[in-house]
Parts: C-alpha cells; structure tokens; sequence
C-alpha cells in the first residue's frame, strides 16, 4: 500500500455512488460499554442481523477487536469474513477509508484524520487513536493505495456524492468548531473537490435536529441516484426539524447539480419522537471520557440512515406508524432492489444507523468516463 | 471462511512442496521484550532486512500487535501488506496455517493447535491464546476454508513435505511429552496422513541438538526438490550433533520416498558453536512465563533453516567460516533460483531462523494429479 501525497482529482479519481456496484461492505464490530447498553450484546444483536442480510448481496468483513473475536468468528456466518482491527468503537461509515475509482476501474483509498465527532471541542469519546488507524488497514487488506489527507478532519457519514460531481454536506458539521476550525469554507471546498472529484458542492444548513455527529448528511439526505435524492421531512410546524428539513428543501431545489440538472427531492417522513429510556440508560456505563447517555436523551431517528448495498436497501425500522410509510418511498425509488428493513433501536442508542455501521468498497470495473457520461 | 470437520485427505487436499510457486509469504513482527533483546529492536531490522528481500520475489504480509502497528506501517516498503493481528510471538512457521492444495488448484488452510513448543511441560512461554488463533484469521484473510484440527498439538516447523506423498518430522518432537502425549505413534501417523495428504513418513530421530523446539526437522532437514534433501552436518565426532546427524542421514538412505525413490542426501555443514554473550542476555527481560534466555546459552545455528521463496533462496549468514560454504551448496542445488544470504544472530538468539519466521501461502494454480505424477 503505498501512501499518497497527491490528490485524487490530480490522479483522475474521484467517489463514486453508494448506488454503484459494490466489491464489498466493512463492519466494526460494537462493543464499548459506555456507548453500547448491556455489554454491547442487544446491539451486536442488530449489527450481526444487518451483516447477514448484506451478505446475501455482498462480501462483507467484519473487523473486530481481539477480546471479541473468537465470539466473532464464531457467530457470525462463514460467509462474512471476520479480520481482527482493533477500534475505539464501531462506525465504519466515519472511521473507514473513503474509496474512490478512476475510469480504469481502479481503486484507491482516502484516509482523513478522525477526531470522535469533534475531538476535544465536542467529541463523543476520548481516545479515538484506534479508530484514526482503520482506514489505512482498510486500504492495505484491499490492496489499495491510500490518500494520506491527515490535516483534514471528515467522517464519511458528513458527504453524500452522486458519483457525478455533485456533493451534499451540512454546515452545521462541515464548518464546526471540533473539526476544521483553522480552514475557511473555500478551504474547504477545495479540498473536498480535490479529493472526492467533486465540482458543484451543495450545502445543506442542518441535518437532523440533536444529531450528536454535529448533524451528519447521511442522516438527513441521501443520493437515490443523480439528480434524485430523499431528505428527512416533517409535517410538523412545531418540531424544530421543521425548519431544518425546509430550509434544506429550498437549498436543494433552487439549485442544479453538477450536470446542471434540477434535483428531485423525495421527502421521506422523519419516525415518531423516540427518547432513551431509564431501562436502557441504566445498562450504559459512564465514564468520564465519554458522552453519557442518559435516560430521556432525544433519539435521531432517520430513514435517511439507510444503505444501498448490490440488489438491496438495508433500512431501519422503528415499530413506529411512519415505517410502512418509508418503506413504501424506498419499494418505489429502487424498483431493482429488495427492501429489507431490520430493527435498529439498539444501533440509535448509540447515535447513528444503518448507514453509519457500514462503508462500502467499490466494485474494481472500468465506468465510461465524464466525458462519455455527460452525454 | 468455512470452519471444516472433514480431512484434506478426504477432500484430495495435501500439502505442497515449499519449492511449489507461492503466492504470498507470511510474517510476524517481533515484539516481545522476553524473547528479544533490547526491546526487538535488532530483531526487528532482520525481520524487515527478510521481508524487503522476500518482497522482491513475491507478495508479502507483515502481521503487527497495535503497538507496534503505526511504526511498522511507516517502517516497511509500500510494498508490503502490513495487517493487524496479535500474537504472543514472531513465529509465522509455526503458529500459522499450514495451507493445502488440490488438483484444480484451490487452497484451504489447517488451523492446528499450538502451545508454545510444549505447554505446560516444557513450552517457551505463557500464554499463547494469540498464537493459537493466527492460523484462522490468516485463512480469513486468504479467502480460504479452514480445516479445523485443534485436537492435534503441531507446529509448522516440525513437519516437512515433498509434496508427493512424503512427509520427514522428528521423534522428539512429534513424540514429545509436551504435545500428544494422548496419542501413539500410529495416531500421530494417521493424523499427518489425513491432513497432510503424505503416505510415507520418514522419522528421525533428532533434530539439532539443544533445539528449544524439542528439535524442529525445520532446522535439520528440508527438502530441495523431491528425492532430494539437505541435511545438517558435522564431522566432528566429539559434537553431540554428529550422532543425531549421522542417525538422520542413515535413516534417509535406507529408505525410500513414497514414490518408491531413493533419497539423495546433501549434507550441509553446521556453523561453528555459538553462545549467547552476556551482553546480549542482558538486553532480553526475564519474567516468569518465559524461558529465561541466558548468557552462554547455546545457539542452534542452521545453515538448513532457509527458505525457498518464488526464485530465491533465503538463507541465515552467521559470520563464520561455514556462511560461504553452504551458500556454495545452495547455489549448486539451487540452479534457478538467487540465494540472498542475510545476517541472522539476532533471530537466532531468539530461538529460531528465517524459515521458523515465515509461512507461504501457495499460489492458486491447477496442478498435475497424483496418477499423472506417478508417471
């Protein structure tokens, strides 16, 4: 694996869409106690459930601590490939290489600099030197070269691309006090479009209301496929998401995409109100060095939170009236694909969903190149 | 990765020749403070000097502890795969998959049990729960089913194979009380048998004298090609060494290969007798769980300890008057391939040489069957 030092516009590569062809799923295997009710069991539960249902689509490792992998590889099905990796905790989507493709079909990875969702200004957890390492072992088990983008702070629930020049990203995270505090917004944007191969980015003021990520896009806003996308929504003029979700709607609209198409926005409901329970706080550790996570806590719950896996829509489910709802949306925007929601409170407890757990690898295949494509 | 009850034997599996192409050769940095002196350190540049001369014949993977993971990663070549994985020592030979092959060329591995040359009896350190697992994991990593074989106590080292039928070991090691006691000889044959795909198995009776491994063949007699072998030899008969040699060399030539061959037998001079100096001895920490590794301790120098990677031969160079004399019979024997002597005190003091600390995988690749061999 050799590490980089230029940039993968420089090199003709650039991120391709969750929607493309998949060579393979990453998983981090749960198990901090202070972030994961129980021992962490309920959740690795729901993560087992969700490797599962990806592996009948995918290849898929699982990488896991030391302390748990006998238990690991002895768990999960033969099919997934369990690889020791030691972790702070278990969001694959923030601490996983970003992958990008040229039009050869080759694959490179990108490893950014991981702070725990804002280091010491507003960071989840403390240390995060285990989870800052992943992404470059991610890149040397796949045999891919790697960006060293170290004196930039992303996690990769924070973008959404099209794969097509366009990307979508939150002020409220991408302009934090925890992350990039020393760069201006042209800085970057310059260097998002340096590294994902991205042209036109579009920013978003908010995600969803209470995101501990600082309000992560991949909770609020998800590409379906170019020029189409859906974005958390309520009805509900006194939920404070109201604004955030109308506010994004307009930015959204009034704008095109890198194509310079307009972009359809399905607006997807946002579930019932959830909070922590006493019950379930109860079986959270906390400690100093750690966010506590306390009984009452809002729950963002989104089906933004969903991933594209080869041939299928792995999304959550709440047992609340706006389920059946949400998954009708994703039957209809990916007629090709099964519609597989799993139960994932126990992944919401500890702050994120379906997409966070997961990060994808690119399917190594030529594609057309940009030229071919905007015709 | 399939966990496998079945035999490789049943399955038309069996280990192939070392000198069989390879498609990927196995290390473990060392660490441990009790077996290497002075922190690893020197240890450590051998291990890198070994794998960046491997590395230019065929891919390579270094597994690294955490601790050492961000300095191995920024020590080594870009060309080598450096993947996390713990273990309680360096020795790749003996702790990982013993990998087999069948005639349409796909591999598995066997995931034997390892207790530290001995366990409780007269095993080198406590614990070795981390050695014990790195045989699945690396099998996860090669995308290979695993034969699970955990009633069954060897190391790598101890066995040898030419890869057409035959199999060379020791009796004291084989037989010693440290691993299957349990068994008789006649289970121990059928257990090599069965997961190794032999029928003939030559026994000697000694490996190298004062070997800590209870007298690995792997330091006494290697195969170079079938019906060929390389023998470690002495004529001084007031060495101890000279009557286990002189009994391994008769025990070769009266017998035959299990294609019915006569064995040719190359004798290979041993460096002269070598101590571990108090200097060096003071470097290495002495705990309880580890065999203290003292001053004036002998070093089991073997010239057979080399190995045969993809187009070269790797060899220990010790300083001595003997270095060039074997080069000299490896290059005789070795037409096709470059011998690359390295310095290797350093991992001598540690117990073992280049061939303990390296494990090949073979390449996928359709071989002749057995009939068609027989020819």
């Amino acid at each position: 694996m050799r590490r980089l030092q230029s940039t993968p516009e420089q090199d003709g590569y650039y991120m391709p869409g969750e929607f493309e062809p998949h060579a393979r799923t990453y998983m981090i295997w749960p198990q901090r106690t202070d972030t994961w009710r129980m021992g962490a069991k309920p959740a690795q539960k729901v993560y087992t459930k969700i490797a599962e249902a990806i592996v009948d689509f995918e290849p898929v490792t699982m990488l896991v601590n030391e302390a748990q992998y006998q238990f690991v590889r002895s768990t999960l099905s033969s099919q997934i490939k369990v690889v020791e990796m030691s972790s702070n905790d278990a969001w694959a989507r923030d601490v996983g290489a970003t992958f990008v493709i040229n039009h050869k079909g080759e694959i490179r990875g990108i490893d950014w600099r991981f702070n725990a969702w804002g280091g010491l200004v507003d960071g989840l957890y403390f240390p995060w030197n285990l989870d800052d390492q992943i992404a470059k072992k991610m890149c040397d088990l796949e045999n891919a070269d790697c960006y060293s983008m170290k004196r930039f702070i992303l996690e990769g629930g924070s973008i959404q691309v099209d794969g097509e020049g366009t990307l979508i990203v939150t002020e409220s995270c991408l302009l934090s006090k925890g992350r990039n505090a020393n760069l201006i917004k042209e800085q970057i944007e310059q260097i998002l479009k340096d590294y994902l191969g991205v042209s036109h980015i579009i920013w978003l003021q908010h995600g969803i209301y209470h995101d501990e990520t600082n309000e992560h896009v991949d909770n609020m806003c998800a590409f379906v496929r170019p020029g189409e996308v859906v974005l958390a929504w309520t009805d509900d003029r006194e939920n404070p998401q109201y604004g955030y979700s109308m506010d994004a709607f307009e930015r959204l609209t009034r704008t095109t995409d890198a194509k310079g198409r307009k972009i359809t926005v399905h607006k997807v409901p946002i579930p019932e109100a959830m909070y922590m329970t006493p019950e379930e706080s109860e079986g959270i550790d906390k400690i100093p060095y750690a966010k506590k996570r306390v009984s009452g806590m809002p729950l963002c719950g989104s089906y933004i939170n969903f991933y594209i896996c080869n041939g299928a829509i792995i999304m959550p489910k709440f047992n609340v009236p706006q389920d059946e709802q949400a998954a009708a949306i994703y039957k209809n925007l990916f007629p090709g694909r099964k519609i597989i929601p799993i139960e994932t409170r126990e992944v919401l407890l500890g702050g994120g969903n379906i997409h966070c757990i997961t990060q994808q690898v690119p399917k190594r295949m030529k594609v057309l190149n940009k030229s071919e494509l905007k015709k």
